[in-house]
C-alpha cells in the first residue's frame, strides 16, 4: 500500500461567509434561533440580506475552515466541494489555494450561484448562521477522485453535507474508498438539526465502525446518543468510536481515547469577538498533533489554541500565525 | 434657497477591498511601492490576486469609507458611484445602503465588473493598494441628480476619481451646482499619482475659490505645493482655502481656519493593524463635527478617534460604535 502524501482531505461546503453584526431584536425579528445554523432559500437569503447590516465577507464553509487551519500549522491538505463560476466562487477558490490546499473541483457552470452563510454576531459574539447552500448541496459522486482519497492519512467529513441527496453518495463512497485504502475517517457531527435528520445513519456509521475520530460539542453528542447530560452522552458514544473529541465552550474540551479521558481548559481569550468557526479550528489543532502522533493532552491544547485565535476577530479562519502561536505555547 | 435635507453627498469610487496580509518580499517580488495605490488593468490585477494569500472582502472606497463613518456618527448621507450588477456590486451597493447612505446610482449592466482593490498589508500595518477600477470610473455623468447634490450641505469629492474623464467631468457640474445653490465643496486629495497627473486641475479649483474645505495628508500637501517640507506646504496652501486639513499618522493632524492653526494629537490605538482608511475615517470624524457647527478642536479630536478606530482592525470601514467612541471622549 502507498504511503498517503496528503494529511488530511474533507469533503465539505464551499461556502463564503457574509457576517455583520445584529442585535438580539434582530434575531427576534426574524424568528432565528441564536447560536443555530439553519437552511434557507434563495428568497429568505435574499430578505435576510436586504434588512442585515454592512458585512464582511470571509471564505467558510466547516470543513474548509478546518484546513485552512490545518495548511497554517504546516499540513498538506486537500479540499473537495463545490462552488459556481461567480465571483464569490473565485473568491473561495482562490482563498483556499492561497493556503497551499489542493483544490481541483470544477466550478459549477450552471444551477444556483455559489453558497453564502449570512452570520449574524450578537454583542455577545455568538454567531447564528443562514446558510444557502446554492452550487455547494450539487457536489457530484464525480467529483470524487478514489486516487485523492487514498492519497490522504486521514479523511475529513463534515456532518452539514450528510444533508443533501449527492454528497451524501459522495460521502459514503469516500468512507469506503478510504478505509479499504486504510486510512483514518474523522467526523464532525456539525450541528442539531443535522443529527436530528441523519443521527440514524451517524449511529449506523459509528457501530459499523467506519469512523475512527468524532468531533462534536456538547450539545451534538447529546442529541447522537438522545440523552440528557454530557456525561451521559460520553459514556454512551466513546465506548463506539476509537477517538472521541467534544469541545464544552468555555468550559475547555473533553477527548476519549480507547476508553481513557482527557481534559484540557479553554485557551485565554482577551476579547472574544465572534464565535463563529470555534469548533472547525479546535478540530484543526487537534488533528494537526494528532496526524504528528503526539499525545492527546496535546492534540487538545493546540485545538483549544486555534480555537482562542479564530473567536477573537470576525471570521471563521485564522488571521494570526497559528505556528507562531504553536511555538509560544511551548507546543 | 431650500434648507438641505443631506448633511454630506458624496461622489467617488464603488469598490470592495480584498484585504490580504504580505511581506516586504511580496511587495518586491510584484514591484509595489508601500504605502502607495496604483491603478492595474484586469490582467494584472488577475496576476495579483492568484499570488497574494487569503483574502477578506469589506466594502471600500475613500468616499464611501467616509461616509460610512459620517453614517455612523448620525449624520444624513448620500452616495453617488457605479458599480456593475454583479455580486460584488450587490454587496458594495447592500453594504452603504445598510449604513442608512442614500444611494441610487444605477448598476451597469454592461461593460466591465465591479471595481475592487487588492490591498497588500504588511506586518507593520502599513497598506499598499491595487485597484482595478471596473465600472467605477465609467459613472456617466447622467448619473448626477442636480437635485440631490442641492439637498446636501457638504458636497465631498474624492480626488482618485478625477482621474477617468467621465466622472471628472460629472464631478465639476457637481461643484457648480453645489456652489449656485450656496453649499460648500470638500475634496480630499486621496494619494499622490492624482495629485501628479491632475495638481495643476487642482491648484485652479482651489485659486479660483471652487474648495471650501481642503483634505489632505503630509505628502499630499507637499506633492500639491510643488514644496519639500510640511510646513512650507502648509503656508503654501492655506491662504488659499477657509479650512484646510492635514493628517501626519502618529504625528496626528493639522487644521488651518482662515489663517489660525490648530493641532490634535493622535488618539491611542492599542494595536495598529491595518491603516486602510485612515484618512478617510479621520474625514468623516472632523466632517461630522465640523457639520454640527463644534469647534475646529473638537473636529480634529473626532478625527483621530474615528481614525484609530478603524486602523485598529482590518477593513475601512468602522466595526465599533463610533457614537459610542464619541461619548466615551466627551465629545
Amino acid at each position: 500500500m502507498n504511503q498517503p502524501t496528503l494529511d488530511v482531505v474533507a469533503i465539505g461546503n464551499a461556502i463564503v461567509d457574509v457576517i455583520a453584526q445584529a442585535d438580539d431584536a434582530f434575531l427576534a425579528e426574524h424568528a432565528l434561533t441564536k447560536g443555530a445554523m439553519q437552511l434557507v432559500d434563495a428568497d429568505t437569503a435574499d430578505l435576510l440580506y436586504d434588512n442585515m447590516g454592512a458585512g464582511l465577507e470571509v471564505s467558510g464553509g466547516s470543513a474548509a475552515n478546518t484546513l485552512a487551519g490545518l495548511a497554517a500549522l504546516g499540513l498538506k491538505c486537500g479540499f473537495i466541494g463545490q462552488v459556481a463560476d461567480d465571483q464569490l466562487g473565485q473568491v473561495f477558490a482562490h482563498d483556499i489555494r492561497a493556503l497551499g490546499v489542493t483544490y481541483t473541483t470544477d466550478m459549477a457552470n450552471d444551477g444556483p450561484p455559489t453558497a453564502r452563510c449570512l452570520i449574524m454576531v450578537t454583542p455577545d459574539a455568538q454567531r447564528t448562521m443562514n446558510t444557502f447552500l446554492g452550487a455547494s448541496q450539487n457536489l457530484p459522486a464525480a467529483a470524487l477522485d478514489p486516487d485523492v482519497i487514498r492519497s490522504a492519512n486521514i479523511l475529513y467529513l463534515e456532518g452539514y453535507l450528510w444533508d443533501p441527496d449527492e454528497p451524501r453518495a459522495a460521502m459514503r463512497s469516500a468512507i469506503a474508498i478510504a478505509r479499504e485504502a486504510g486510512r483514518k475517517v474523522a467526523f464532525t457531527l456539525s450541528d442539531g438539526f443535522v443529527i436530528a435528520r441523519h443521527g440514524d445513519d451517524f449511529m449506523d456509521l459509528i457501530n459499523q465502525g467506519q469512523i475512527d475520530i468524532l468531533f462534536s460539542n456538547e450539545a451534538e453528542i447529546q442529541a447522537l446518543a438522545k440523552v440528557d447530560g454530557f456525561e451521559e452522552a460520553i459514556a454512551a458514544i466513546a465506548p463506539k468510536v476509537p477517538l472521541l473529541i467534544s469541545t464544552r465552550s468555555e468550559k475547555g474540551a473533553v477527548a476519549v481515547v480507547n476508553g481513557v479521558r482527557h481534559e484540557v481548559a479553554a485557551a485565554p481569550v482577551t476579547q472574544v469577538v465572534d464565535t463563529t468557526g470555534a469548533g472547525d479550528l479546535f478540530a484543526a489543532g487537534f488533528l494537526a498533533a494528532h496526524v504528528e502522533g503526539k499525545p492527546v493532552e496535546e492534540c487538545l491544547k493546540l485545538g483549544s489554541i486555534a480555537a482562542a485565535e479564530v473567536i477573537s476577530h470576525y471570521g471563521a479562519r485564522p488571521e494570526a500565525d497559528l505556528k507562531a502561536l504553536r511555538a509560544q505555547a511551548g507546543l
